[in-house]
């Protein structure tokens, strides 16, 4: 694996790496784990050559969150993406990425509102700047998207498909600790007692599928389902619960449709957030 | 010379032409005329094979402007581009570039304020966005903009540096009519006194500078010059003349800058805009 840290050299060496084979594309912050090593694995066995990026983005942090505390360990990153097979990493220093006088912003607007846009103003306006600008260093053909976040992800189809992108957004199941936990970067923040707490909010991700399943269908009853299991653990502090429609990510009222809930907890320094599909039984997969 | 109307259509034949030739493009509004002509005849002279597209971009057009009005002659605008030796020509439907659910913008911040940005809120959002989505779409690897629209050209060189968008834009000087008068698809709004009276918005930026020439350095000197000339036409109602720094378009206020002298004005139904360099005596082109 080779590590690129100019962006004039990436270009030149994936310009001749493009004229002969399909391109995937990793993009990441760093701070890897096995949700990412998912995502670089997969990447390599779908595309003759495949890139990943380690950039924290100061774009998408707001003022006092993580950006300056948010875990960095190179070495260990690259030890990860050598083994899942990836053959560039594209390592930018920020001076690099935002020249001087840089004031361009991509903002995709109605699904960037609700949820983690609510809660984090600006953090999509810089999801979305920083993803088009690294899929015009990189020129992947395909890029690839944990479903973990979400709301991310359809910010990120919606703007690839507005902007006429040329690449095409793979979204990958989330991956789990075997207690449940969703994959985050943001788990190292988690002190021993704070760790054994966090899989609450899946388990109330899972209560709330569950009532579903069995034929619960009336939005609230399965919100107050999730809001009861958070509840039962005094180191989740819940930031919202929320039943959204998978594709406008508007709230869902009328019972019995395919929903997305989606939660964001505080458990002491780390701010997580965790989704999973609703499916009401004998529901099929439609355009609805 | 070809014409597409899908976008899907267009990357089919453009990615084959991609793989053999370097592509120029130059995107227009159609109501073709000798500026475009000359922009068109530029990237055929500089490049293996040239694109044009015509598309009259409802999002770069505010309330009660002339979106429905502007001029649209398709037969007569293939004539000019076939002449030129323009390859192809994209012509899409509105609805084809803004899908349903559409709701991403391309925002340049500082360059987009003033000047045309203070007159037309939310005019070079909707430029940014749709030459993205051409540069998307057409993936050209040189694109042609007229110099008559200096804040627009200065908008997108900033848009692509700072998105990283591998297209290199290149600025053409304005063509004027033998009286003086830009060449501007606007034009075609003046009555026969009003198209005799126009040519004072040059004239008024030829005075101004022939001052600056004779060593009158003061910014105010200049700005009255202009509007002195102005005055002189009573058919002409300016809506700013400012001289503003070329690359911040920022208003130059210090004696014996090089600058940028724009006018924006009113003649009858039709706006026009025109723009020249000012440089002090002796003045090399510099970094300030």
């Amino acid at each position: 694996m080779e590590t690129i840290r100019e962006p004039a050299e990436l270009r030149l060496i994936l310009d001749r790496v493009r004229a002969t084979g399909i391109v995937g594309f990793v993009p990441t912050m760093g701070a890897l784990h096995a949700g990412h090593e998912t995502l670089c694995r997969k990447s390599v066995a779908e595309n003759d050559v495949s890139a990943a990026s380690i950039f924290v983005n100061p774009l998408q942090f707001g003022l006092g969150e993580d950006y300056q505390r948010y875990p960095r360990d190179l070495a260990a990153d690259q030890r990860l993406l050598q083994e899942s097979g990836v053959d560039f990493l594209f390592a930018p220093d920020a001076a690099a990425v935002y020249p001087p006088g840089f004031q361009t912003r991509v903002i995709v607007g109605e699904l960037s509102r609700p949820l983690e846009g609510a809660a984090r103003p600006g953090h999509f306006e810089g999801v979305a700047t920083i993803v088009l600008k690294l899929f015009e260093m990189v020129g992947p053909c395909r890029a690839y998207f944990g479903e973990k976040d979400f709301q991310q992800l359809q910010v990120i189809r919606r703007m690839v498909l507005d902007l006429n992108v040329p690449v095409e957004v793979r979204g990958v199941p989330t991956v789990r600790e075997a207690d449940g936990l969703a994959m985050s970067s943001r788990n190292r923040y988690l002190t021993t007692e704070e760790r054994t707490a966090a899989p609450a909010i899946y388990q109330a991700l899972l209560a709330a599928r569950s009532l579903a399943e069995r034929g619960v269908l009336d939005p609230d009853a399965l919100l107050q389902e999730a809001h009861r299991r958070l509840e039962a653990s005094p180191l989740i502090k819940p930031e919202y619960v929320a039943l959204v429609d998978p594709d406008t990510l508007r709230p869902v009222v009328q019972p019995g449709r395919s929903a997305i809930m989606a939660i964001a907890a505080r458990v002491g320094a780390a701010r997580l957030i965790d989704n999973i599909m609703i499916r009401p039984p004998d529901s099929r997969p439609s355009a609805d």
